[in-house]
């Protein structure tokens, strides 16, 4: 198996374009990818997206954006895992590089979500859901994160007001990121008094459906510094799936998908939670992040807020610990660990089957030194996106 | 990279289950592959799909079927490429299984379009075609193949009565396989006499849309002996596009997609057009399988209904030739090999996602010496997915 290093990242801008399709808005992304590496050749391009079809009429997408992204015969595929869509291109690129079929594969994010109504867009990101058994009784993605959000104030006896740090986290950081949809500070008295949407969700427990494209370009490891002076090594990518209705689930509050996949990039990459730099955690709602921090080791069960609270997932939050590696026992209460440096999908915005790719592009820029003010001290990030209710979860574990 | 073989197949039935929902399908499709094997796991599946959020509001589909499919944890992921979205799904288990990622892969294809009505169904079909410069014009995939038919006719000066081999071969082939959605045999003069659906298209040129679900499990070659009798190695897998738009390609006539990928897997194992002893092609239309066996090299251009009315296409067609391997130039005329040799899309019925998946299985079928009345003695064998029209094309050449 080879090693497979990133060594070319592109983004457009998040939040709504009018004047953009969604082809323009994936080759927007792919040619940013392509311009940062200057590559010999694509030889695959991999196109995670969830709704093309039924917001846009549009499927066999891979080949609609390699056509127009000039790619010449290249293979290319669309993939969906729901939220997790523009994570399971990346793992695909992973998986083609590293059996040594292809050398220089493009792992793109899309999603177009104002070529629909509001409505629409919510009634199709449901489709996430298991349709027959939760779908048909009407909920939406963020009724069902209300429901699991509000188990969780009354398993832990935890108050709704000391979930407000992962928005401000989020908003904090993405008001110094320029691609961001928010760009504005929040505080934890404006979280206090916003609006519900799915109660207790209020609109800053909720991030915003959007338009969006990344990509990533990867190729083998040993040939990455003739194209990229700062490549980024795919250290671990690991994806695991649990039942899809959160009825189905023995624990709805342990998100087994987080922990396994998580636990399956850890053994991979020889590495812990301690070790780790920075997490961009799929916050699409707070409760999510809260439970995807706990399912990786960062926090323990039910201390997510309370570890928040205290300031560990700030940006430059958490002390620095000593490495530790795979397998050593978490601390009282976790480790904590600085998340969504870039805005998260909170303030960054979630074009949902984009959102994976911005991830992983937002730790290569946090390794490569390029996060502008938001940038940390990283050399080691990890990136993990959900898909639906965390029924589908992708991790990659990257080294700069 | 580890060689790859199949080691259980499974299909269901092809036709319209008024009683088995999506993911039932794609269940028993996957129960009777691990039945058929018996591996110590299942690491991963990829499910093949077209149109589970169109025509049933679900997405998240691979999660989905892991989850009713009892492989608790496994990666899961749905991937795309219109038609040929099957033969992406097993050639992404390919990937995976030749990688040193996982050791034994699901690829599954699914398709369930009974849910919704025949205009639905052809509105989405459509959706495989560039929706901005094709689809918002009202083309549907019939018309869109009788405007190639047509051309196809006036450049070469052949007429519509020629086709008629194609689909007698795919029906009297499918006549003897229990799993066919049509299993009467016709002849050239019920085909001169059908009625039309998009004129030349006529309904015997047009496979049917319909449900089905087939499944192939893989694991590496060394340990294929241990769970099938009769393993089958995957000698060649390989992808290529096309522009996505008729009217972008050079010329109309000439399936670049599907040369390209042809002439990938014979490079890849070593072999040429006339070492296969069979080869499943895409027959979604009588006028897609013609420019497929031209584009693969069976039929120099122009020459495939030539060639077809000769009986080079039939079951028992083709007088072996010697071995040639790759590169060595086509006979005048071409090569012929039996197609459809269980019914191919047209008999068979094409499920959309699935289609891909069972002419993997149907080559498997083949080469195990399980074809029953359609048996014919055959080692290697290849097997071509379109997606749209042929902007995608994917193929494998197994070995038995």
């Amino acid at each position: 198996m080879r090693e497979v290093s990133i060594i070319g990242i592109g983004q457009t801008d998040v939040g709504e374009h009018w004047e953009r399709s969604l082809r323009d808005l994936a080759v927007d992304a792919i040619i940013a990818a392509i311009k940062d590496a200057h590559p010999e050749r694509v030889d695959a391009l991999y196109v995670g997206n969830m709704l093309s079809g039924e917001l846009t009429a549009q499927e066999h997408l891979g080949t609609l954006v390699a056509d127009w992204g000039g790619l010449g015969g290249a293979e290319a595929f669309k993939v969906e895992a729901a939220d997790a869509s523009g994570a399971a291109a990346v793992r695909l690129g992973y998986l083609a590089v590293a059996s040594g079929v292809h050398d220089f594969v493009i792992a793109c994010g899309v999603e177009k979500t104002t070529d629909a109504d509001a409505e629409t867009n919510n009634a199709a990101w449901a489709y996430g859901v298991d349709a027959e058994y939760e779908g048909n009784q009407g909920v939406t993605m963020p009724s069902m994160a209300g429901l699991l959000m509000r188990r969780y104030l009354h398993e832990f006896g935890v108050p709704r007001e000391d979930f407000a740090p992962f928005p401000v986290i989020a908003h904090a950081n993405g008001a110094n990121n320029p691609h961001a949809m928010y760009r504005s500070a929040i505080s934890a008295e404006v979280y206090a008094r916003a609006g519900m949407v799915a109660d207790p969700i209020s609109m800053f427990d909720a991030a915003p459906l959007c338009d969006g494209a990344a990509a990533v370009l990867l190729c083998p490891s040993e040939m990455a510094r003739r194209f990229s002076a700062k490549p980024v090594r795919i250290r671990a990518s690991a994806s695991a799936t649990d039942r899809l209705a959160v009825h189905s689930r023995t624990d709805p509050l342990f998100l087994r998908a987080a922990y396994l996949s998580a636990q399956r990039a850890y053994l991979q990459a020889g590495v812990g939670p301690s070790d780790l730099d920075l997490f961009e955690v799929h916050d699409a709602f707070s409760i999510l992040a809260a439970l995807a921090l706990e399912a990786c080791g960062f926090a323990e069960r039910g201390k997510a807020t309370v570890l928040a609270k205290e300031g560990a997932f700030n940006l430059h939050g958490r002390t620095p610990t000593p490495k530790r590696g795979y397998g050593v026992p978490t601390p009282k209460g976790g480790y904590g660990v600085p998340i969504c440096t870039m805005g998260g999908l909170k303030a960054r915005g979630h074009p949902i089957g984009a959102s994976g790719v911005y991830q992983v592009v937002e730790v290569a820029q946090q390794l490569r030194g390029e996060a502008g003010a938001n940038q940390i001290e990283a050399h080691l990030g990890m990136a993990q996106s959900l898909g639906g209710t965390g029924a589908t979860a992708i991790t990659h574990i990257l080294e700069g």
